[in-house]
C-alpha cells in the first residue's frame, strides 16, 4: 500500500482523524490535529488539508527534495480544494488563496511560521481586486504575502520590509498604514518585487505552485535549523516525526469593517470567571492587533463600561459574536478545559483558525474546575485530575507581581519557592541583630550549616553560594518556607569587607535585594509583591483531592510553627520529626555539645540530663498541637560534627560549660572529625555508640506523652523511627533500649501509652534485608533522600558541580534529589517492599524525603503502594493533590 | 520412646555413633565422639560411656539437678562397665577406678576440666594397695584424685594443695616428689583431707557415687560460669548443646617404670617430615610431664644423637612404641590428616586416650599434604582442601621469631601482614631521607593520604593512629606488600616534638619500633624475624590447586615492582591498575595539581600534555612485564582533593608551575573541597566533567599498545573500565571517548590494537541496572570495597570508631571490609549478574576489591559464578588456593 502523505481535514478525513486515530499529533501536528477535530466538531473552519509529519522525513530521506509522489498528491489535494471552495488556485477565475502553517508532534520554536495570503501574484491579485471590488484590500493583501513570503520563506530581513514602507510613508507625511490607498500599496509591492531581487538575485516567484512549494521546503529545512535543534535538545523531545505543514483556505479579516481577527478565552485565564474574555481588531490580518498599529478591543460586554462596551466585539459583530458564544460551549464541553480560540471574521462569517487549551493562574484554574464541576461539564475527578499540583506552590507563597521588571544581580538554583526582599546580612548574629531592630534581612552565606538555624528563623529569604536543590540551606529553607536560592555560584562573598561580588556588581550589608526563589533569581532591590490567596474553590478542590486519596499524607515537623502549619494545612500527622532540629534552639546548643564532645559517658549523661526537659517539653508542644493525630519521631540522626562549635567564640562556652581547657576542647573536636561525615557515626550507630543518647530521647517521649495523656487525653499515635539500619542486630538493639525505657516511664507514670517502632529504610542493603528487618518492625519509613545518595553514590552536597554538566550533556534528565528515581532507587524500594511485605504482610510503608512533595515521586508512591507519605509543610497540600491525582492514574 | 541419655563406646554402640549419626560431636562432645571413633577403629581405648549434651540441657530444666532416669542410666552403665572390665566400683574387691572428661560441641574454655582416679576412698586405696602390691602408687594415685577433685570439683584454690605438699618436702629435704614414701603419701592425704574441710566445711566424699554425681554437677554448672559464657560469647558459638561428658576405666601411667604418659604427632608438626614425633614421661600421670618435675623423653629415634636415642620411648618401650605406630597408620588412614595422640602406657599395655587433628605450620602442612599424596593417602583435592589458605601469608611476608619476647608499646588493626623494624619517622621527606642514609624507617603518620606514598615506598613498615582496614594506608601497605598496623587509636603524634606517646611512654624520631602486621602489635626496639621459604611443597601444592580451579586468578597492581611480584606469584593478569597511583610518582605530581587545579579545559589540556609521555611510559612498562597476559585499566577513578597539594611549599610549587599566585591557588583549592569526597566528584564524573582526562588515558593506553605489539609482539588483552557507574549514559558517555582515541590512535599507527571496555559495578544502582548496563560492556568489575560503603552506608575511613563497639556488642560478626557480606552486598551482587548474564549471557564478571584476596569472600564468588578475580600481589597465591578449595567445595 502506498504511504499516504496528505489528509484532508474538510472531507471524511476529519472524523477518522479525529476520532481513530489515538496520536493523531503525531502524524498531523498538534495544529492540524486540532484542525480536524474542530471540523469534526461542526465549527467553521475554512477548508484545507494537512501534509503528514512523515513527508518531512521523506523530504530529508530524499536527499532534501520533495519526491514525486508528494507532488501529486498535493497537487490533488490541490484539485479536490478547488472543488470544496469552487476557486480555482493560479487562476484569475475566482482565484485560490491559501494560508501555510508548520507545526510539530509537540510545540516548538524554530521552524518556520505561518504565510498567509499564499497564491498572490499580479495577476491573480488583479482579478482578486475585480471579484472584491476593493483594490486598496486586494493589493494590501498581496504586499503582506509578499512581505512575509520574503521575510520567511526568502529570509530576507524583515526590517529591509519594513524600511521600504516607512520611507514610502515619511514621503507622504502618512502616519499610519490606513492612510495608504491603492496606488501606495502598489507602489510598496514594486519596491517589495526589488529588494527581493536585490537580496536573493532572483525574481519574487509569481507561480503559485512554486510559492507553495517554496513554503513547503522552507519549513522542512527549518526542522534542522539551528533553533529547531536547540530547542528540541533543551527541551529533551528528541521526536523522530518531522514538521507538518497544515494548507488552508484563506479568510479574509482585512477584508473590511465587517471583518476582524480576534483572540478569546472560554473564561478568563487569570480570574477564572466564566465569561468570554480576550481582544479583537476589525479589518485587521495575522498579528496587526499585536504590532499595536490600531487598539484592540474587548470581546464580552460583561463587566465593561459604557464606552469600552461599545466598541467590544458583543456589541459590535452580534452575530459573529453569538457563532464565537456557541463556539465557546461546544469546545468546553468537548475539551472539558478553558479554550483559546483564534478566529477570524470576514464580511461577517466566522471562521476558527485555531484553538487550544489555554494557560490560566494556579487560582483560575481552581476556580476552573470547580465551576465546571457545579456547571456538570466535568466530574470532581476530572476536576482534581485538571490542576497542576506544583502549580499550588503559587498560592502558598508571597511571589513577585507579574510584569514587574527585574533588575537581574545572579542566578542559582530554585532551591525553596517564594520571593522575599529583604538586607544582606552574611551571619546569623547580623541577621538577628537587624531583624531585632525591625528590619527584614536576607541572609547570604557561602553555605549554609545548622549554626545558621538562627538567621535563618529571623530572615526572609536565603541565598547561598554552593549546594544543591539538598542542601541544608535549600531544606531547612523550605521546610520553615522561606524562599532559597542556592548554589549562586558565579557569587562570591567577601566576609571581611561585608560584601558580596558577581558579575561586576558590588552588595554591602545592608542593601536591599530579592530572591525569586520560584526561579533561581537574585534581584537588586525590592519589588512589589503579589500575596497568597487561598480562595474558596482551592478549600473545595482540596476536599475532593483528599476524598479520592488513598495514600495517607502527613508533614516533616518540629518547631512548634511548623507543625502548626502542617495541621493547617491539612496534614494528617507528623510523619517524621527530626529531633536534631530540636537541638539548635536558644542555649540547648551548648549542652548538646557538651554531650558530643564529652569523652566518657558520665560526661555525656551530665548533658543529656540538661537537655531531658527540655526535649520534653519539646514533645509535650508538639503532641498538643497535632491533637490526637500520630506524630512519628525520629531518634537523632545527623553527623555529629554538625553540631560542632565551628569558632573560638562557641568552642570556648562550651568548654567552660564542660570545665576543659580550649585546647582540650579543640582536641576532641578534631579526633571527632570524620572524611565522610554522610557515611559515618550516625543515625543509629549514634544510639549504639552512646546508648544514652537514645535513653533520653525514649524518655523525653514517654513522659511527655503521659502528661499529655493525663492533661488533655487527646494523643495521637507515637511512633518511634531509627534512622540508618543497615543490620537487623542494629534495630533489635535501639528497639530493647527503647522498650525498656518506655516499661520503665509507664511503671513510673502508671499511664499506658501505645506506640509503634519502626525503621528507616534509607541504605542499600536496609532494602535487601527488609524480610528480616520487618519481623520486628511495625513499618517502614523511606529515607529518600540518603537512599538516592547511597544508590547513586552521590553526596547532596557535593553534587551540584558535577550534576549540573551531566544535565547539560543529557547525561541525567532531572536532579535525583528533586523527582525520585525510578529505576534505580524506585527498584530498590520495590524490593524492599516486596520482601517486607512477604514477611509481614500488615507492615505500613512510608517515604519521608524531599521526593514525598514532589508530584511525579508521589505518582511513582502510590503506583509501588505506599500507604503514606510525609513532606515539608509548604508542600502539604501538594503532595494531597497529587497523591489524590496518583489514586485516579492507578484506579483506571 | 524414653530419652537415651548415655552412649557406651565400648560396646557396638561405639560403630554406631561413629558411622551412623552426621554429628555425633553434637551428641557427645567433640572428646567422647572421639572416643567412640577410635573404639570402632579397633583402636585401644579404655572402656567407658558419654553421657550426651542432652544430659546437661535435662539438668538445667530439672531445676539444676539429675534426673532419676539419668541417674538409673548413670547406674546401669556403671555395672556394665564393671561387667566389661571385671573390676567393681565402690568395692574394695578389685576396685574400678575411673576418668571424668568433660568435651562440647566445639573445643571451648571455662568448662571443669578432667578429674582422674575417681572412685578411690580410704577402702578402696587399701583393697589398689594389696592388688597392686605397691602401696606408694597407690596412695599416691589417691592422694593425686582428692587434689584434683577438691580443686576442679570442690573448688578448693590449686595452690593450698601445693602448699600443703611443699610443707611435707621441705620438711623431709625432699626436692622431688619420687623422694617421697608410702608414709610420706599418707601424710599428705590426712592433710589435704584437714584442707578440704577446712575451706569446705564437709569431708571428702568417701562414697564413690557422691564423687561421680559431684563431677557430673560441677561440669554441668560449669557449662554456665562467667569464663564459659565469655568464651561462647566472643567466639559466637551460641551452642544450644550443653557440656558432654566422658567416663573411662583408669589406665596408670605411674603404675611402675613400664608405665608413661606421652603425646605422639604422627608427623613434624613444624617441619612436616614423616616420623612419629613427640615426647614421653615414664611413670607419670596425667600432666606431670608439662609439670616439668622431670624432663620428658623424645618418642622416636630418628635424626636423634645417641644418648637421647637410649632415653627414647621407640628404646625403651619397643613393644608400646610399635603400637603407637601401627596406630599412627591406622588413624592417619583414617583421619586423612597428621594427627596428635595422646596415650598411656599402664605396665607395657599401650592405651589410646584422645587424639585430634594437630596444628601445625603452614610450611609443615604443605610438606604433609604433598607427601601424603605421593604416599596414596589422600587425593590431590583433598591436599589443596588441607591447607588453610589464609596461613600461607606466613610464607609469603617476614614474621617475628616464634617465642622472642615482645615489648607491646600498643597494638591496632592487622592491617598488612609480616613484620618489620625500623627508626621511627614523621613524614615522607624524613623517611626518604634517612632510608638515602641507609637506615630502615618506619612510616609513623595520623593517617596518610597520597602525598606519603614516597615515604611508604621507603619505609619497611606503616603505623597509622587512624584509619581502618581498607583505610588508604592499609590499602596501599597490602599492595606494596609491606606491613601495617593501622586505627591505633591511643597512640598520639606529636609533629612539633617530632614524638609519639602511648601509655605512658614516649618514642622520638630515630628511636627503633618493630611492627607485627599480622598482629596489629607495635613493639618497642628491634626483635628476631624469620624469613619466608616458599618450600618445594609449596610450588607442587599451588600447581594442584591451579589444575583444580575454575576462577581465573588475577591481580591489582600498577606499579613496576608490583607487577612483577604478582607475576612471580602466578597472577594471571593484571585485574586493575589504578592508574591513578601513577600519578604520584616524581615531578608527575606537579603536573597532576595543574590538571586538577586549572580553572578551564586549556589549562587542564596543558597540564595533560605533560602527563600523557609518562603514562604511556608507565603502560609500555606494564604490558612488557605482563608478557602476554591481559592487563585491565581503570580510568582515574579518586576524590580529587586526593591530589590537592596541602602545604605551603607544595602549593607554591604548583602556583608557580601554573603562573598564578598562592592566593588564587589556594581559592581554587578551597573550592574544589568536597563534604564528603567519597561521594563527590570522582571515577566516571571526573571523566565526564573533563573529557580531557580520559582522552590523554585513552591516548596513553593505545599508544603504549601499539608500541609494544610492534616492538615485543607479545601484548596481551587491554581491557579498560570506567569506575563508578550508575547511569548507562555515564558509561556510554565515556565509551565513546575511549572509541573515538582508540581510532585515531589506531589510525596514526596504522597498528590494530584489540581491546575491550566494561564497567565497574561498585555503586547499588549500577547492580540494579545491570541489564541495561550489559549491553554495552563487555565485563562487569566488581569494585567490592565501594559497593560495601555505599550498600552499607559507611566510610571506610570512619568506620572503625563504630564498627570496633559494633562487634564489642555483637551487632555485626566481622569488619564487611575484610570478608564480603554475603546476605547485603553479596545479594547486590547475586541481582547484578542475574539481570547483567539475562541480558547478555557472554558477560564476563570479575571482582576486584580487597575481599577478592579473603578466602571466604572467594569461597562466595565462586559460588555465584565470578569469572575472575584480582587481588594484590602478595595474597595472589592465597586466592589461587582458595579458589581452588572453592571449586572442589561447589564440585560436590
Amino acid at each position: 500500500m502506498a504511504v499516504k502523505w496528505i489528509y484532508d481535514f474538510s472531507s471524511n478525513d476529519a472524523d477518522s482523524i479525529a476520532q481513530g486515530n489515538a496520536f493523531p499529533h503525531l502524524l498531523l501536528g498538534h495544529k492540524g490535529a486540532n484542525l480536524a477535530e474542530l471540523t469534526s466538531l461542526g465549527l467553521p473552519v475554512p477548508n484545507g488539508f494537512t501534509i503528514s509529519t512523515l513527508a518531512c522525513n521523506a523530504f530529508y530521506e530524499n536527499e532534501k527534495s520533495l519526491n514525486d509522489a508528494l507532488r501529486n498528491e498535493i497537487l490533488a489535494s490541490l484539485k479536490n480544494l478547488e472543488a470544496q471552495t469552487g476557486r480555482n488556485f493560479n487562476s484569475i477565475d475566482k482565484p485560490l488563496f491559501i494560508s501555510v502553517r508548520s507545526g510539530a508532534a509537540t510545540a516548538m520554536t524554530g521552524l518556520v511560521g505561518s504565510v498567509l495570503n499564499l497564491g498572490m501574484n499580479d495577476k491573480t491579485v488583479e482579478a482578486f481586486a475585480n471579484e472584491t471590488g476593493d483594490k486598496r484590500f486586494a493589493l494590501d493583501s498581496y504586499r503582506r504575502f509578499i512581505q512575509m513570503y520574503g521575510a520567511i520563506i526568502l529570509d530576507v530581513d524583515h526590517s529591509d520590509f519594513e524600511d521600504v514602507l516607512d520611507a514610502i510613508k515619511s514621503n507622504k507625511d502618512y502616519t499610519s498604514d490606513t492612510q495608504l490607498n491603492a496606488a501606495d500599496w502598489q507602489q510598496v509591492i514594486e519596491k517589495y518585487k526589488a529588494l527581493i531581487v536585490e537580496e536573493t538575485d532572483e525574481a519574487f516567484p509569481q507561480d503559485t505552485m512554486t510559492q507553495l512549494l517554496g513554503a513547503i521546503e522552507a519549513i522542512y529545512l527549518s526542522w534542522n535549523s539551528v533553533r529547531a535543534k536547540m530547542y528540541r535538545t533543551i527541551n529533551n523531545t528528541n521526536e523522530t516525526y518531522g514538521a507538518a505543514i497544515s494548507v488552508q483556505t484563506m479568510v479574509f479579516g482585512n477584508k473590511d469593517n465587517a471583518s476582524a481577527v480576534g483572540t478569546a478565552f472560554t473564561r478568563h485565564p487569570l480570574s477564572g470567571e466564566n465569561k468570554l474574555h480576550g481582544e479583537f481588531l476589525e479589518n485587521s490580518q495575522g498579528d496587526d492587533a499585536s504590532a499595536g498599529i490600531r487598539t484592540s478591543h474587548a470581546i464580552s460586554v460583561k463587566g465593561l463600561d459604557e464606552a469600552r462596551a461599545k466598541t467590544s466585539y458583543e456589541t459590535q459583530m452580534p452575530q459573529a459574536f453569538a457563532q464565537l458564544k456557541n463556539a465557546a460551549i461546544v469546545l468546553e464541553k468537548h475539551f472539558k478545559d478553558l479554550q483559546k480560540i483564534e478566529f477570524v471574521v470576514e464580511a461577517g462569517s466566522f471562521w476558527i483558525l485555531q484553538t487550544s487549551s489555554a494557560k490560566r493562574s494556579t487560582s483560575a484554574a481552581l476556580k476552573i474546575a470547580v465551576d465546571m464541576v457545579e456547571e456538570g461539564k466535568i466530574s470532581k475527578e476530572e476536576a482534581v485530575a485538571s490542576i497542576d499540583a506544583s502549580s499550588l506552590v503559587e498560592l502558598l507563597h508571597p511571589t513577585i507581581a507579574k510584569g514587574v521588571e527585574r533588575d537581574i544581580l545572579t542566578t542559582g538554583l530554585a532551591a525553596s519557592p517564594g520571593a522575599a526582599t529583604g538586607k544582606v546580612v552574611f551571619s546569623s548574629r547580623d541577621a538577628e541583630a537587624l531583624k531585632a531592630a525591625g528590619e527584614h534581612v536576607i541572609l547570604v552565606r557561602t553555605e549554609t550549616s545548622p549554626e545558621d538555624i538562627h538567621g535563618m528563623k529571623v530572615a526572609q529569604g536565603v541565598l547561598t553560594q554552593r549546594g544543591g536543590m539538598t542542601s541544608h540551606a535549600a531544606v531547612i529553607a523550605r521546610g520553615m518556607g522561606i524562599p532559597c536560592v542556592s548554589g549562586a555560584n558565579e557569587m562570591r562573598i567577601n566576609l571581611e569587607n561585608e560584601e558580596l561580588r558577581v558579575a561586576g556588581r558590588t552588595i554591602k550589608k545592608g542593601e536591599v535585594i530579592t530572591l525569586d526563589g520560584s526561579l533561581g533569581q537574585v534581584l537588586v532591590g525590592g519589588v512589589e509583591m503579589d500575596h497568597r490567596k487561598l480562595s474558596g474553590a482551592f478549600g473545595v478542590l482540596m476536599s475532593w483531592a483528599d476524598d479520592i486519596r488513598r495514600m495517607e499524607v502527613r508533614s516533616n515537623a518540629e518547631m512548634p510553627k511548623d507543625a502548626q502549619l502542617a495541621y493547617s494545612f491539612g496534614a494528617q500527622g507528623i510523619g517524621l520529626c527530626r529531633t536534631e532540629h530540636m537541638f539548635f534552639e536558644g542555649e540547648r546548643i551548648v549542652a548538646v555539645r557538651e554531650m558530643i564532645l564529652a569523652t566518657d559517658e558520665e560526661g555525656r549523661r551530665k548533658a543529656l540530663a540538661k537537655l531531658l526537659p527540655m526535649q520534653r517539653k519539646d514533645f509535650v508542644e508538639l503532641f498538643d498541637i497535632m491533637a490526637g493525630r500520630p506524630v512519628n519521631i525520629r531518634l537523632l540522626d545527623p553527623p555529629l560534627h554538625e553540631f560542632l562549635p565551628n569558632n573560638e567564640v562557641d568552642m570556648d562556652r562550651v568548654a567552660t560549660a564542660m570545665g576543659i581547657s580550649l585546647a582540650q576542647l579543640k582536641r576532641r573536636a578534631e579526633d571527632l572529625k570524620e572524611v565522610n561525615p554522610m557515611l559515618g557515626l550516625r543515625g543509629c550507630r549514634l544510639a549504639i555508640s552512646y546508648p544514652e543518647i537514645a535513653e533520653m530521647q525514649a524518655r523525653a517521649i514517654f513522659e511527655a506523652a503521659s502528661e499529655v495523656a493525663n492533661n488533655s487525653g487527646n494523643l495521637g499515635d507515637i511512633e518511634i523511627m531509627v534512622p540508618l539500619i543497615s543490620l537487623r542486630a542494629e534495630y533489635e538493639y535501639v528497639h530493647n533500649i527503647i522498650t525498656k525505657i518506655a516499661d520503665e516511664v509507664m511503671a513510673e507514670t502508671g499511664t499506658v501509652v501505645k506506640y509503634k517502632m519502626g525503621t528507616m529504610i534509607e541504605l542499600p542493603r536496609a532494602a535487601l534485608r527488609a524480610a528480616e528487618l520487618a519481623l520486628s518492625a511495625d513499618f517502614f519509613s523511606f529515607g529518600t533522600n540518603d537512599l538516592t545518595q547511597t544508590t547513586f553514590g552521590i553526596s547532596r552536597d557535593d553534587a551540584p558541580q558535577f550534576l549540573q554538566k551531566y544535565q547539560m550533556k543529557n547525561i541525567i534528565e532531572r536532579d535525583p534529589f528533586s523527582q525520585i528515581d525510578e529505576k534505580g532507587v524506585g527498584d530498590l524500594m520495590k524490593i524492599a517492599m516486596e520482601r517486607g511485605r512477604q514477611a509481614k504482610p500488615e507492615l505500613k510503608f512510608g517515604a519521608c524525603g524531599e521526593h514525598a512533595g514532589d508530584p511525579k515521586s508521589i505518582e511513582f508512591f502510590e503506583s509501588i503502594g505506599m500507604d503514606y507519605i510525609s513532606c515539608s509543610p509548604y508542600r502539604v497540600p501538594i503532595a494531597r493533590l497529587a497523591a489524590a491525582q496518583a489514586t485516579l492514574k492507578f484506579a483506571k
